[in-house]
């Protein structure tokens, strides 16, 4: 099939635009490059380096004569880059990996929650809008997260819950409380999508994605060049990649809290399964179809514990470091989440085990000298304003206020701001 | 208490600043002019012509001896206005209207649905970091809508839902789907108040409104200069306040399809005293509160005959005219929405009479001569996209596309598109 991956420069775009391409799909491939100028703001780096996206497409196409198509360009500032690829090319799916991936970076004050929900909210805006006036019938398979739903008392479904109540019944959207500000903006893109399937009759898969880990696909291993940008840092790393380059560094594994935080977990192999499963297998027209898309649930404790064993294995004495918690989040609860819709559709999971774990421990160590150690312990708490960078200009505000707006009884200047 | 009002300038912004201070508060009126502005842009006027904002406070306060302050400035764009008010002013709570209000407005295209994303989503954020900052003791009284909820096949409860599921139970946020991009921004708003309240103990009540119909406060009535922003026209203009201006033109009332829709109405006179009521009993420090704000529930078709009923008594012959649907909604469905909060905190309602709709055709007759009939009938469909805008465009984005991305092998150039 026609396919386009927004996103495709990022830890689990490139990885699927190969994938995808293996499997005689044709693929166009699009990203903004926003995760790279991130990384540079924040000083943190890939475990391995990573080449431009357009070279890694030229070295996959060179190699395997397939055509990946690369496309740079924002789908979230510019409205007419959609219009003109649906126009152009006329795909018959899209794969919506582009967001901003990180919660700690959309709580670190209020610049990151606005870029956070621009970049996440209004490409999707922009991707609904472009398909409905010009590829009606296109399947968008949509990244959300299992972070969507937070930590309910009472068990997940997927997406949708059957209510009864005061003897009516309905079905309706799985209530809603996560846990970030970027999880917050999956959250309204899911409400904005679902609204697209029954206003325009979208066709609309929404992959609610637990925690993914690990480096390598079939493709990646073909070159170095193809490699995916595996991040250990306090920003882009996930916890289980964290605490694998914590345990070959040697130190404790920062465990936050009480370690008690449960969450759904999946092997990178066992997203692009679930992606492709999506792809072969599209949601009607005026359809939202949400999947629970991860393969096993742990604690943090758990995996603290998990990555101990695979490192005594390899001879690696290392201890549970129990740090306080930087973010804001329930600490001992219940979970438990439905996640049968993709496996009733042919998924045959990866699971988590001290070998599996125990490979990735020997990535990271061929790539030991590149490690930042000082990226890996949490920089942002969830309490953060924006009190300290708008300081600057708040005195200045105030007299401009008080002298345009303010004059005897209280009564503004007639001109209106621009 | 001191207060600050957001959105000073609309509909129930004015009367809102007006009865607080009546009632010897100290009101700070803040605005960025939008609603002026989209007024311009799509030819429609109030029924009764409207005075800026800065006058309207200079009347009020020389005729009551009273301080109402105006700031014109855009929270949605400039942060830091938000930030030197409550550094500078210290309020103790805020009543947020500043939200662009029309669904038909934000279902127009891409452009509208943008601007109500950002306008909307944006000022909330951009309140939230500012009270966290600087006064986070301050209670915020959130304009949100019935519209959030949609019309669910089971009752409407006020914002959360008491969910039992495989035999465990949790107090869940009441599942939303709304009917348009500016209910959507509603439903965004909602979710990151509640994450507000769940992470930085902010205290936020939560109005979920019904239709708002009437012209007159006691407030307004004091003089001409200080009527509120009326409209009747398609795009601002809500039903009951469309019918009268149809009746008192002789046009038969444009009921969409069935009229079957049933809603939340009220008075505005209501809506004065349901903030009062919020502002005089603040939410608990990290407590979410939620009311459903209305009074009576009428289905369309309820409304036209009221108004049949109403003109009939003025010696008025007026039929109803049945149009299609230009939104996408049901015609015929369950509602029942509880409402008993603010009742428990004593509001008295105003119902809905034929007196009360006879005297709002009194009003409508003195400014006759100001009807455009022209913006009565509905101009927006629901199904509408973005392309015929964005169609000039389009093949110089392809072209560009084409010639700066795809060289030989489908591989892009390697700078990056800003």
């Amino acid at each position: 099939m026609k396919l386009v991956i927004l996103g495709a420069d990022g830890y689990l775009g490139w990885p699927t635009a190969m994938y995808m391409s293996a499997r005689g799909h044709d693929v166009i491939a699009v990203d903004n490059g926003i995760k790279r100028r991130m990384e540079a703001e924040l000083g943190v780096e890939p475990l391995v380096a990573v080449a431009p996206l357009a070279e890694r497409a030229k070295c996959w196409n060179e190699l395997t004569r397939s055509t990946i198509k690369v496309v740079e360009g924002d789908i979230a500032t510019d409205p007419t880059l959609l219009a003109a690829i649906c126009s152009k090319e006329r795909p018959e799916a899209f794969v919506h990996y582009a967001e901003q991936p990180s919660a700690p970076y959309s709580m670190r004050g209020l610049d990151e929650c606005l870029l956070t929900h621009h970049n996440n909210v209004d490409g999707t805006l922009n991707l609904m809008f472009a398909v409905h006036d010009y590829v009606p019938d296109a399947h968008i398979v949509k990244l959300g997260t299992m972070g969507e739903y937070g930590t309910p008392n009472i068990d997940i479904e997927e997406g949708w819950l059957n209510v009864s109540h005061n003897g009516r019944t309905d079905r309706m959207l799985y209530p809603k409380k996560p846990h970030s500000f970027y999880h917050l903006t999956k959250v309204h893109d899911s409400h904005n999508l679902e609204f697209g399937c029954r206003m325009w009759k979208m066709r609309v898969t929404d992959l609610n994605q637990g925690v993914v880990y690990g480096f390598d696909t079939e493709e990646t291993l073909l070159d170095p060049i193809l490699n995916t940008s595996f991040h250990y840092d306090d920003v882009f790393g996930t916890v289980l990649n964290r605490f694998v380059v914590q345990a070959l560094c040697g130190y404790p594994l920062s465990v936050y809290g009480k370690g008690g935080q449960t969450r759904g977990y999946l092997n990178i192999k066992d997203t692009m399964r679930c992606v492709e499963l999506a792809l072969l297998n599209p949601a009607e027209r005026g359809e939202f179809r949400v999947f629970n898309q991860f393969t096993e649930q742990f604690s943090v404790q758990d995996l603290a514990e998990l990555v101990q064993r695979a490192a005594a294995m390899k001879g690696l004495q290392i201890y549970l470091g129990y740090v306080e918690n930087p973010r804001n989040e329930m600490e001992n609860h219940y979970y438990n989440a439905v996640h049968t819709g993709l496996v009733d559709l042919g998924l045959e999971p990866h699971l988590l085990t001290e070998e599996v774990v125990g490979a990735m421990l020997d990535v990271a160590s061929r790539h030991r000298e590149r490690i930042r150690e000082s990226t890996i312990p949490p920089r942002t708490t969830w309490e953060r304003g924006a009190a300290e960078r708008l300081a600057p200009s708040l005195a200045a505000e105030i007299e401009t206020i008080e002298a345009r707006a303010l004059h005897g009884n209280g009564v503004a200047a007639p001109t209106l701001r621009k």
